[in-house]
């Protein structure tokens, strides 16, 4: 096997969707915060389940998201997780496997569910989400493919994993070893609120093993305690090797190699649903940096790759990014 | 409870659909008919499922979709089906009532699963089914609820069903019913090569027992063993009051009350996925039907709900269809 046989290795909670759409009143209803993302136990899940519309379900988790994309954008990528024997855990594999990822992690025969996670879709297009973390909060270090992340340019590294202690260890664990083979660690900060939760964890790991950093406004904002979004991308420049801060309808800005570009965001059609943009657009910029392309050049493929998932429901692609990438000749 | 409590009682096969993209090598390789329905056992779709693209899951069968589009036009309409109490059976029957439809039949807690269908979906948006009917072969005539077919106008029965025997039992117990209760009976014709399994004992109930027929004209003219169209409606105008008969992008004819209306298809937007037009075009026909609306009116509904379902992956609408003909200024 050649030593970068992979272009990324992305770990992740593996969660399949469950998305339902939903109005405002809906979501104050039940105390959600539009936007965010909220961990139930599986009971509360039931609940939320028997009370929302009717849903399509659709493999997701943030990292596996970005794995598909980068999948069908004609990347070499694995993906580690976990998830339970069930139902819902063949779903999630499939999709993976069928998309082309190479998927590592064997699945629990015993134990709690495959994770799923409630997404309702207001008429605006954003999603909030109750997520039942079951089988996923298993991943443990020894689920971390040493070879793997040896052979592969880039770690690619979900911030929900630090919600589940043992897969925060996963995380770091490999973390170390990338750095270890020389490779490139990429994190995603994933939520505000999971920023909230575990800034200085954030805050370390930044310093000490992250040289591509994804996060949206808020979470950036969240990070460094400030409400000044300049102010906050450039602590993060300060702190990382490439910095990609997406602003939603604003596009984007990346920060690296001392210049800053703006980015825009792409629009392709009517938005239907927000549900991994964030998650698409860092498997179009991974896609650009594992080819060497400029820096502007990922922002732009990243936001194509945005475009189309915003246009249906749920976060795997519906058509093969890399046609679509092609036939807007961006390469 | 009033005599006329509901507007329709749908009777099918209970089945979630496993949506996937697929070009047409793929279902050459697969020996499969483009546009048709085939059955297969499980050990197929196992096999099937491994090999086709990332999919999502979506609940479907052709009854249950106009059911639950029924339901979003703001009819009371009730479903009976028969599913296993796994996580499919869960999932169909948190659609049917997170949409409104009251759904009659108690799931099997033993036996087959829930019946999936693996739902090919082409470039030209075209859908191929393979179904394992699983569960819903187990449809038997004591699940046909008498009390909601006789307080239902109009009791809508799935050729599909001709398949299972039990289920062929179920569907005429649920005729005569109706019929006894001095209600109508709608049949959908459902598929060519069910036509083609079944054409004695179609043309039988049609003679017998149905009010309204639906149809697209590959099943019409396969019922009437006819390639002129134009035959087939006549030779299907002598037999029922009111058959209506699909045409794809060329609108529908519907032939009633000595009168034949052509209506013109709507177009939303662009073409993803032609699963469930059909069914979505009687839940608009029966919706205007329920309320005595004009024959011609009655099939402008069914051609926009038509046109909202192929708009997306799946068979389920994702818009209060209410609203949608509101917003167009057809009620």
């Amino acid at each position: 096997m050649s030593r970068e046989s992979l272009d990324v290795v992305g770990i992740g909670n593996a969660i399949v969707d469950v998305l339902a759409h939903a109005d405002d009143a809906f979501l104050a209803a039940e105390g959600l915060k539009k936007g965010g993302m909220a961990l139930i136990d599986a009971e509360r899940a039931e609940r939320l389940y028997a009370r929302m519309g009717p849903a399509v379900e659709v493999s997701g988790g943030s990292a596996g998201n970005t794995a598909a994309g980068l999948a069908s954008l004609g990347a070499r990528v694995a993906y580690i997780g976990k998830v339970r024997d069930d139902f819902l855990g063949t779903v999630f594999r499939h999709d993976m496997r069928a998309q082309g990822v190479r998927f590592l992690t064997p699945p629990l025969t015993a134990g709690p569910a495959t994770a799923r996670s409630l997404v309702l879709v207001t008429p605006d297009g954003q999603r909030t989400m109750s997520t039942y973390l079951g089988a996923s909060v298993e991943l443990r270090p020894e689920d971390i493919d040493a070879e793997a992340i040896a052979e592969a340019r880039i770690t690619y590294l979900e911030g929900y994993l630090f919600d589940p202690p043992l897969a925060q260890k996963a995380l770091r664990k490999a973390a170390l070893l990338a750095q270890r083979a020389g490779r490139k660690v990429a994190l995603s900060l994933s939520d505000p609120y999971c920023v909230e939760r575990h800034r200085a964890l954030f805050r370390e790991l930044l310093g000490a093993s992250v040289d591509i950093l994804f996060a949206n406004e808020l979470e950036i904002c969240a990070l460094y305690e400030t409400r000044d979004f300049a102010a906050a991308a450039e602590a993060a420049e300060a702190e990382v090797g490439i910095a990609v801060l997406t602003r939603s309808a604003a596009g984007s800005l990346v920060l690296g190699q001392g210049e800053t570009h703006s980015v825009a965001a792409v629009t392709l059609g009517p938005l239907v649903d927000t549900t991994g943009a964030g998650d698409l657009y860092a498997s179009g910029f991974l896609y650009g940096l594992a080819r060497d392309l400029p820096l502007p050049l990922c922002g732009r493929i990243g936001s194509l790759c945005a475009a189309e998932i915003i246009g249906h429901l749920g976060a795997r692609p519906e058509v093969a990014l890399a046609e679509l990438v092609r036939s807007v000749g961006l390469i």
